[in-house]
């Protein structure tokens, strides 16, 4: 056998992975190039990434995770409300 | 020259790695082990690890990125108090 | 001051950063799903992902990487083309 | 219940988390510091943790792995021996 391997299919394979890569990188600029554009408006990026992450969950869900830890946080004598 | 590395200090510092990769390991295991029994006697396993995460920065600090945060979920009409 | 935060500007970022991060999330799955179909097809994902990894990188940088490689490993007494 | 939390329990646990993870970042530097002196003593960096990474697979895996991935090299007209 001279060539085990399907060298077109191969190619065409890691052709595609390229070009999405490729646009998955120019995303990822894009959503730096955001968060820049809101820290050169005042906003605290960190804070930003927080909120993004933060709306993912549900209502429910962030308030049972916030009232755990408010019960943690006060049993290791650390004060309430200190959630972030 | 027949051997342009020196193999011995090579190994050396192969094995000088290489042993403390298995001793980082052990206390990775460690870790996940002491958070295995904390769920084991009923504590939230995601909140404590918010907890030990929390406990690394200043109260000011904390208190600062709190507030900004509880403005910032305001600002979008998300409420108070779910700053986790 | 009654509100610090500009909301509608917040609001505008954080709905920009989501929008682009759903796309992020689709071309992410795109990808797994070409590494999929190259598996449903006999390939190696493992190393598919090498490939795809080392066509990023100049045929002399490969080449002076492999070469090291080999003279280290050569050293250890763990022989040659064992490259990856 | 006025303390529904185990707050002895609780500090108990974070506080062997955090000597664990003590322990785990002085590891983490002493690696680093290796890599370092195997970089003052003239090792190349990244092709020594090459080296680490390998050695913990099988022999005979490295070797199939290689093989496969000289096939798609060659298959996609990117030469054989450039396996890294």
């Amino acid at each position: 056998m001279s060539d085990p391997v399907a060298g077109d299919q191969l190619r065409a394979f890691v052709e595609r992975i390229e070009r999405l890569e490729e646009e998955k990188k120019v995303i990822s600029d894009d959503i730096k190039d955001v968060y820049a554009e809101a820290k050169g408006n005042g906003f605290d990026v960190k804070i930003l990434r927080k909120v993004v992450s933060l709306r993912k969950k549900q209502p429910h869900e962030r308030e049972e995770e916030e009232a755990i830890l408010d019960l943690y946080l006060q049993a290791l004598g650390m004060g309430p409300g200190v959630g972030m």
